[in-house]
């Protein structure tokens, strides 16, 4: 048994929908969250920068004592999960990884369509990913960067959004993919726009459900499971309270922040509570 | 005389349209450019981020010995322009009074609409300039987050983006203004699709012009210009090399970036010359 929080970390509040997952599925586990909103979004940056960002961050998720590290960040899973292994003597869990899993194990014709940030398509991990898999799957990625503006503006419905939508999904349309992985974390509230644009015959399937799992089975094999006897604290720290956080932020933790208290803690850091 | 450079700072690449007009009107002078690439967009950020990354970038103008510092970022000029003011002793010239100052110029009707980041406009720092210019002037102020994804993506016409803007604008439409102040470095790349939103009989104010002839008048007034004699330097450093960085700085500067070379200098900065 292991008390210690689960560190989770993402370039701004999009890593708050991995965060809902955690805590529908695993309420006995602590959460220390990070949201790097100063410097984010991560998706247009180059790896060496993402890198550099994700590794500070760690950093700092070790300094509260956390048992593991999930990036709840594509675009930083995509290009620094490595660089965070060999560096961090602890096990950290990137959304990639998960959601090739979940791809892989939803299609049936073998062709499967990624969609992300510039920095998580350019990288090819999802596709390196899938392959490793299933080395026979055909993979179809396109870089969708206005979809994170649509979901943090709150314009994840309508017409702009749609068209939008269609314009970027065309390709992977034409080239008849059944199964279409949501490879950003902002992407999930687009879900509905996003399948009215790729046809309703197409399933999305996204890293969540699948990080959990693997969350779930790491703390297992490591007995690092928390004690259940207790309340379990889920703090989250900011590097900047941006405009509209509250508003956005509960748009994607699913719920409301609650007795959200921003605190000062270190320069460029602010405190919140769950 | 003086040659030493004019300094220019954006959280991006956004600037680059300032410092297309200081290239096409002030041929003999000198550039240093600084693009915060690795921590913009700062549009959604809050004041105390903001300011401490302008102080951040005028230090490192300093460094390069600028003889002015132009804060080329509306956001950054409408929360940090009077901290730059109050720390560093050089003249900062910033674009919100000079965007204020065309808007007052056009309006004939005395409506005059603003628009910019959610930053510039919740500081209503256009606000306040327009009316220390004229206080029977009506303002209306509307934040227009998706422009700047939508200029960087290079989305700048069509059906998405005339439905956003339209979106937008429908509010400052139904005003009845006259003018139009393009309160944000982005969008004047979105010219067209703006005008088309707002109807044509309404002017579109930006503070690209204005901004020379500030630069001008104070570089006459301190005896700073610089001697013609030798062809300038013009040198740009940013904080990362983002994805597509070459394309989308070129639709920008609106010329060809040229024998672009970037070096790395120091620690997170890269520097490129045309």
């Amino acid at each position: 048994m292991d008390d210690r929080p689960i560190g989770v970390f993402d370039s701004g509040v999009g890593g708050l929908t991995v965060v809902k997952q955690v805590l529908d599925n695993l309420p006995n586990e602590g959460i220390v969250y990070f949201g790097d909103t100063a410097r984010g979004p991560y998706g247009p940056k180059s790896p060496r920068v993402v890198t550099q960002f994700a590794v500070e961050n760690a950093r700092f998720l070790l300094s509260k004592k956390v048992k593991i590290i999930v990036v709840a960040c594509n675009t930083a899973s995509a290009v620094a999960l490595n660089p965070l292994r060999e560096r961090f003597d602890l096990p950290v869990v990137g959304v990639v990884e998960a959601g090739a899993r979940a791809a892989v194990a939803r299609t049936r014709n073998g062709k499967v369509g990624v969609i992300g940030t510039i920095g998580t398509i350019t990288s090819q991990a999802y596709r390196r990913a899938i392959s490793a898999l299933n080395p026979s799957l055909q993979i179809y990625a396109q870089a969708c960067p206005l979809f994170v503006s649509l979901a943090e503006e709150g314009w994840t419905d309508g017409k702009a959004a749609l068209l939008i939508a269609k314009e970027y999904l065309k390709p992977l349309r034409k080239q008849g993919i059944d199964t279409l992985l949501l490879g950003c974390t902002h992407y999930p509230l687009l879900r509905k726009t996003i399948q009215m644009a790729v046809g309703e015959k197409v399933v999305l399937a996204d890293c969540g459900e699948e990080v959990v799992r693997e969350i779930r089975s790491l703390l297992s094999e490591r007995q690092l499971q928390a004690n259940a006897t207790t309340e379990p604290d889920r703090e989250f720290f900011l590097s900047d309270v941006p405009h509209r956080f509250q508003e956005t932020g509960e748009r994607f933790l699913g719920r409301p922040l609650g007795n959200l208290r921003l605190k000062r803690t270190e320069p460029r850091l602010v405190r919140g509570l769950w």
